[in-house]
């Protein structure tokens, strides 16, 4: 029985999972095909937003101070002198103590330092407009650069694009962009005990869980998910599989291949590349201690625990950070029991939030780790790291979600 | 100047919409892409879950009373007679007083009721194991149909499918479901002061934001968005453009032609369709008071005001809850400020969320309609209601994230 050779805590792993993955490549997308993709440089705005004064109501452009003391009894007199046209340069010239008709959008005449809706005015006959209320100057304008200077930064790298980001960008002429590419992950599932899903077990055989869980958990984190079929804990055939799973993905995921069973022709597979080094061969976490890491050139292969939901809950705590270009989404809790947990080792637990009096409040779920169902009960798990002996009933908890 | 013909408030209008909404087409798909997608049937699993008692650690098969008593200093002594084998039936009896060896995943023989980690053991001789610590009866062990049992109520129709979800069903079998089709949604802005993104505009000139935005907003929510060319305010030519839209989709959004200015265009060319039902041609909310919805035949056009902002407000708030099979995501905030609004209105107003002293706060971004970059730095938005007077600083509220 092999002992397992580096255990480390899971902030080490973590770390090192982080420093020695490959650095994400970067590509051209139109500004159409951006939607969630994570930017890979620095946007500036190339002009002033909005670059004329604008208009934002239907009714007339006019020198504010002229409507000044204007009131629906008292109204003031306007000369109108004509309007302005939609998408047409404004080349008409108001005078103090005239006015033109603009249209919401239209370009405000030089001079002029407000738009009053239409709702407030009268026109009497051709040549006059009444107005009944007194316009603040720049009232019902977006004037130029207003929104944006040009020159300003927009958004840094890192910066996931959502539907609003994109109309930003679009509003700025913005049509191209640089973003991270998504990794492209491997994923080999290894024990003699798997069987394909489509396929009944026979007794002693389980199927193949984890290949399609993590791949989803993979595409999750916006990255490219490749399965590779079943392997037998079979050195040689491993080792073909690994060659493969290297050659065409960024990172490698093996499950399966770390339990103390197995754990050991996983090993000697890996480390029989050429510079393969040896990041850790254990974590100090529950649940998923067999857990490994093994730098292969430029790329990474992590293996992870064989039962699915150990498996699962590591790519979570382990391998979703590093993919992720933005952290998980969390919310707070109140936890309805104590949880116990031992010091020296990270645990992390499954979490079904719900209402309680309109609160929001946790419930581990506890079961073996073999029990999928639990995970899909699940709505995000708590960390309950190295030093703390656990949490007490009605602590206030961070439950990350998945 | 037209009046707005039929100003309904804003809970008629989504129901109107959600009543009238295309009923969404199902599809089969593999397990490998069901990720995010809509469950459409009743979900009921094949099997017992696990199919037999299984180990879950590398030990001993044991009857667990004959461990009972035992101790670091006072060992059971049980007769070895053999292994059982991963991915084999179990076919070893054991009888009282006897153990065999069992690895993880591994087929518990008959009669056995625990499993004991091999850490709690040694082996003496090739006959003999001591035992130093009782196990409990089950201990280490997923008995047959303790996860699930056959016929058991799995998921239902509406579940969004995520990584462990499917990796449950993974686990029983099922590599085929039948979720819901994407819906089709065609995107038509419209003005004559509208320009293609990447076209300087000329004076009196803005860009085309609505095409970027909706379409990134539609496939949030998880629908397909087809952008047709932008088109004047011409009846015949937008009488063109929204005949092929309604063919060659199930919903069609348009934006800009719902202002005071080109309303009637849109309108005259909407109810020039044989069978064209108007449900409304305003909402009383803020922003987007002029927001139209029109029922031709089994399709539905929603016409969104021609502002940024405005039109991806409304359309999440009244097109995304019809799209969405899911509730929006949100999260509780105390607000930093008063925010008034005007009853008789629904008031919608974009929220950055900041922290303070560990509270999750909410600030108001306020500003004019046409700014994009409001949105663009907004986490989501609150809902101020018809009856509502506004909200009070310190306030508690809900932020619906976006």
């Amino acid at each position: 029985m092999a002992e397992f050779l580096k255990v480390v805590n899971y902030q080490d792993a973590l770390q090192m999972i982080k420093d020695k993955f490959p650095l994400p490549q970067r590509e051209r997308v139109s500004l159409e095909e951006s939607l969630n993709r994570i930017l890979a440089e620095e946007l500036i705005s190339p002009e002033d937003m909005p670059s004329f004064n604008r208009s934002t109501v239907d009714g007339y452009a006019l020198h504010a101070e002229d409507s000044f003391g204007s009131s629906e009894s008292l109204p003031a007199f306007l000369d109108y002198i004509g309007e302005v046209q939609m998408g047409r340069e404004a080349d008409i010239k108001v005078a103090r103590g005239q006015c033109c008709w603009i249209p919401t959008g239209g370009m405000l005449p030089a001079g002029t330092d407000a738009a009053l809706m239409v709702e407030y005015t009268e026109k009497l006959g051709d040549d006059t407009v009444l107005v009944f209320r007194p316009a603040g100057p720049w009232e019902n304008v977006m004037q130029k650069g207003e929104d944006i200077r040009q020159g300003q930064g927009l958004f840094s790298p890192g910066k996931r694009l959502r539907a609003q980001d994109i109309g930003f960008l679009a509003s700025l002429g913005i049509s191209e962009l640089s973003v991270y590419k998504p990794y492209s992950i491997g994923i080999i599932s290894t024990g003699d005990e798997i069987v394909p899903v489509e396929r009944k077990p026979l007794i002693g055989e389980v199927r193949d869980v984890n290949s399609y869980s993590l791949a989803a958990a993979v595409q999750s984190c916006g990255s490219i998910s490749r399965i590779y079929p079943l392997v037998k804990d079979d050195f040689s055939v491993l080792q073909g599989a690994v060659k493969s799973g290297l050659e065409e993905n960024d990172v490698l995921l093996m499950s399966g291949g770390s339990s103390v069973g197995t754990m050991d022709v996983t090993m000697d597979v890996l480390l029989s590349f050429p510079g393969a080094e040896m990041l850790f061969h254990g974590i100090a976490v529950k649940p998923g201690k067999p857990t490994l890491a093994v730098k292969i050139g430029d790329k990474l292969v992590i293996g992870l625990p064989g039962h699915p939901v150990s498996a699962l809950m590591m790519f979570n705590i382990v391998c979703a950070p590093a993919l992720r270009f933005s952290p998980s989404m969390a919310v707070e809790a109140r936890i309805n029991v104590n949880v116990a947990s031992q010091a020296g080792r990270d645990d992390f637990v499954p979490i079904k939030l719900f209402k309680e009096d309109d609160e929001q409040m946790a419930r581990p779920l506890l079961g073996k780790s073999g029990l999928m169902s639990i995970l899909s009960m699940a709505d995000g798990y708590i960390h309950i790291p190295y030093e703390a002996q656990g949490v007490k009933k009605d602590e206030r908890v961070k439950v990350i979600q998945f």
